[in-house]
């Protein structure tokens, strides 16, 4: 059965929306990075945050109005999830690493800075986010809470976890199993989109269970549409299935499910994260309109 | 007037209890990282965290002491810092810092591993430092307090931004000012130290002052009688004074106040350390000592 909503955005509509709390975002953050007296470095901290969609910003300024947290509150919170996911870029971007020149259509920090700035804005990056979350309209167990959650959520058993395991599935060059890549995924780009679908309701102390069902299925189901667009996009682009990834050797959902079984596992996960928010009536259309959105503009 | 106190324990007496904190801090901090699951990765931080003095750990292990605080709050608190303090350590010996291929006689991590994996356990292990605090057993106020001001003094303003302007110093290859250098050295290394030594008097919600005081001018001590042995090591070993950092051009306490206003300054500072807690009569006599032997054996 599909999930019915009152209200629908366009994709137009839905693109502003993200739009406009991106540049509040970015307005936020920006001079509280850039400080003079940190020279490069803030500059390197400032230009890093910049230029991307800010999805888990996002989401954490979305649910925060649907629990009618402090506007302070929920700024800084989606602030020091865009720290952390920056300094994943920066890092992630090495030499030692992915190796990338470019982020965004713009020079990577290593690139446009050197390597030893990158390294260091990425780690000051990370602090930056707790110091964001210490100093927000928000009480003493909110602060404790949202930093202990963060910093499991970003580190060996989360984020950084996920990033180890890829690169050892990629190493190993072995093909994994679904529930494998499942876990793999979960950690690498789930546990903090988890992280701010959640904030709304950590923030306003509140059940957040359902915010996390919700996260956790748009999560997979993100992951699911970048292995589909990564199959269609090039079979657009040069006329047959490159399957850059599945030539690598790399499993993926499209090589473990199928192209269509990719893409209804996909859809399923989004009529689940609907679902998770229907307790929220007509206030939470615009989560649902952006799990849906976000699969089809994955990329 | 030199400081009196009650009971002074010998260098040996001074160094069994660093080194028995030291193991029981290992002991505590080893199974929480090198968690089975987590692969080479947690292997990666557990090693990283081994094999040094953990003089910031042992800082807050004695000020909680001093304190009263709860050994379960305090033994988080002194793993958090020392997570800290071996990812700045990890990342700075990464061939684009210090490329260091030795740290404590064993091979760097990323030699051990590589280059991914240093910088990886570097970034869960400054994580692991927030989640350690956040699992203390300490009030939801406390904890917060402790992680912004970890944040903070981690961050791009302090320990990063020192490291920061340690490298944009060395590569302008200019001189700096006895302000200048004091300023940077107060990030780099002062930074942690004094979080470490303000950690009981936080943990407690006490006056923190006093240890403040003592935390910076025991930092600052500590470098000066680096560089004095920088100097004088050299010129025991060799047979003439070398002065590597003054031959690179690198403005050093000794060169700025020379070799003898140096050992003054530096023993002037201990005293201050010293001063500092003399409201705490009797049972800051192992602090102390600390500050004592801390300059005496600082390399």
């Amino acid at each position: 059965m599909a999930t019915l909503w009152a209200r629908r955005l366009s994709m137009a509509e839905f693109k502003a929306a993200l739009a406009a709390d991106a540049a509040a975002i970015t307005d936020f953050l920006v001079p509280k990075l850039a400080v003079p007296q940190r020279g490069i470095l803030g500059e390197a901290m400032a230009y890093a945050v910049q230029g991307g969609k800010m999805l888990r910003g996002f989401f954490v300024l979305e649910t925060a109005r649907l629990h009618g947290v402090s506007p302070d509150g929920a700024m800084h919170a989606a602030g020091a999830i865009e720290c952390v996911h920056a300094y994943s870029l920066v890092h992630d971007d090495l030499p030692c690493m992915d190796d990338d020149d470019l982020r965004r259509g713009q020079p990577t920090v290593h690139r446009r800075w050197d390597e030893a700035i990158a390294v260091l804005a990425g780690d000051a990056l990370q602090a930056q986010a707790f110091a964001l979350i210490g100093t927000a309209d928000l009480s003493d167990a909110v602060q404790a809470q949202l930093m202990v959650s963060l910093a499991d959520r970003g580190g060996a058993d989360g984020m950084v976890g996920g990033q180890v395991a890829d690169i050892a599935a990629e190493s190993a060059g072995g093909a994994l199993t679904l529930d494998e890549i499942t876990a793999l995924q979960a950690g690498k780009t789930g546990a903090l989109l988890i992280w701010s679908t959640m904030a709304g309701a950590v923030m306003a102390e509140a059940d957040a269970a359902p915010l996390r069902r919700y996260g956790e299925a748009i999560g997979l189901a993100f992951q699911i549409a970048d292995d589909v667009l990564d199959v269609e996009g090039d079979e657009a682009a040069v006329g047959k299935a490159v399957r850059k990834d599945d030539a690598a050797g790399k499993a993926t959902f499209v090589s473990l499910l199928g192209l269509d079984g990719a893409k209804r596992r996909a859809a399923e996960l989004v009529d689940e994260a609907c679902d998770a928010l229907n307790g929220y009536g007509d206030a939470a259309a615009t989560l649902k309109d952006a799990a849906r959105f976000v699969i089809e503009r994955s990329h």
